[in-house]
């Protein structure tokens, strides 16, 4: 029933940010296969109208475009490579989408293994949120082979709002999202020591938010997470236990590379901090509630 | 030959905000009166149409509204209150400005002291470096009785884009700052940081610039102060020196209210490193000199 020229796009990773995806794809027109461990996920993609597969290998039959949203390297290669994974049912050409932040040696050695398949690979870790998920706004710090970009286009054009393509092999867009994530988790973490700071020194914290925000102290993470911590909702929209993992990607990088990264390597302690009093699946402004925790300073309370 | 219902101001520190300042209090139709130890001030203040003085105490002489524009609380308290200082010469009712970036426990101190001669006092740590300081478009952070601000009104017009009023007593105003001055001396450490590594890893600094800048590791000082690496400009906008400074009053605060900013003394440290390097009168972007040489990485050179 499939019209020949309509791209089958196969997603696999149903959570928050793929069944986001997975809605602009539809959106788009696209014919959408998909598969999570989750029966409800599974369930939600066909309320959609997309079309739920029993197995990473089910979803992957046929498919022109091949999309993985999950949370690191480890669990990427499991879907593409694992004993059942997609690379054994995936067409020749066909073209891999590999949305989890990972280190750039993990996203080089994923292009070797799909190119020993015949597969091409795009390096595309994204940034956006499960909201521009949804509506097709997503960005992505993407590099790989001019061919995959061209293949995996109808995809793109539906899921992203802005597409860097920063490279012709893979590594470079997970190299370009690490640094950025150097900064997102040192801005987080250096907003929640912030405001914790501010509420120690009893100053209004409504106030110390809408006078950084206009200020040479402001980031996208003070802006984006402080309000968290004003109305007290720590309902995770991202948790603390992302950042451990990211900032131990960054800290890892500088290592191998042998290049100090001493903001990163203090963040990540603070997010681990946060994660090791109970608070790693909570949102990532936990981080405040921690410090705040410390030395008995009152934050807003919810209600 | 000054109409009587011109308001005198005098303005202490003639720096390049400092003469910012007065060049926005006169383009306003203020009378301005200064002082500055050094003599090119002195002389470019007259050629703007202002009235150099002989002392601080000539400066304060009869003035309606006094700022004073100096690097610390130190400063600050000796123009006002040391053995030629200002508070015996102006008159009562007499509203002063402090501009300096101090521990809110000195403005309060500072305040007090002013009562004590029945003058007025403005807790005004500002931001917006020289160019907005020159168009009258500072930011101020800002806290005072209101008798202080209405006195100093004419003043705080010329000067200000944005006046945050954030409490009727001094302190309040420096605590502000002294949060704001957290984030950004951790957004300058972390921007030096991450383009660093960015170098390590071989990426295009221009284009982790251009993609950063629209992601969520974005800052008010990434975004500010990146462009002097890329144009190997390290002439100082602001010096290392200033960060070794505000980070202090930060850690120190820190210290005496008995609560943790870990992110600060560590990017204290930084800036301390690169100080110790050479390089605390070069700009405040030299951080990532810093850590590019440690590592002998290679960041853009000038020409």
């Amino acid at each position: 029933m499939t019209a020949p020229d309509r791209s089958t796009v196969a997603i696999v990773g149903l959570g928050a940010m793929g069944s986001g995806m997975a809605r602009a794809l539809l959106a788009a027109g696209l014919d959408v296969r998909g598969f999570d461990l989750s029966r409800t996920a599974l369930d939600n993609l066909a309320a959609l109208g997309g079309h739920p597969a029993g197995s990473v290998g089910d979803a992957a039959q046929g498919a022109a475009i091949f999309i993985t949203v999950v949370v690191n390297a480890r669990q990427t290669e499991d879907i593409l490579f694992g004993p059942e994974g997609a690379a054994a049912r995936l067409p020749p050409g066909a073209v891999i989408v590999s949305c989890a932040t990972m280190a750039p040696d993990d996203a080089r050695r994923l292009e070797a293994r799909a190119r020993e398949h015949g597969l091409l690979y795009i390096d595309a870790p994204m940034s956006g949120g499960t909201g521009r998920a949804a509506t097709g706004e997503l960005s992505f710090m993407a590099s790989g082979h001019p061919d995959a970009f061209a293949k995996a286009e109808p995809a793109l054009d539906a899921m992203a709002a802005t597409l860097h393509r920063l490279g012709d092999e893979a590594g470079i867009g997970s190299a370009f999202k690490m640094v950025n994530q150097l900064l997102a988790g040192v801005h987080i973490a250096a907003a929640c020591e912030a405001v914790a700071l501010a509420a120690r020194l009893g100053l209004d914290l409504q106030k110390v938010y809408d006078v950084i925000r206009v200020s040479a102290g402001n980031s996208w993470m003070f802006e984006n997470r402080v309000p968290h911590i004003l109305d007290a909702d720590y309902a995770p929209r991202s948790a603390v236990d992302i950042f451990v993992k990211d900032l131990g990607i960054v800290t890892d990088m500088g290592r191998a590379t042998c290049f100090p990264t001493p903001l990163a390597a203090l963040a990540m302690q603070m997010f681990v901090m946060t994660s090791a009093a109970g608070m790693g699946r909570d949102d990532d402004a936990s981080v405040a509630r921690f410090l705040a925790g410390l030395a008995a300073v009152e934050l807003p309370s919810a209600g």
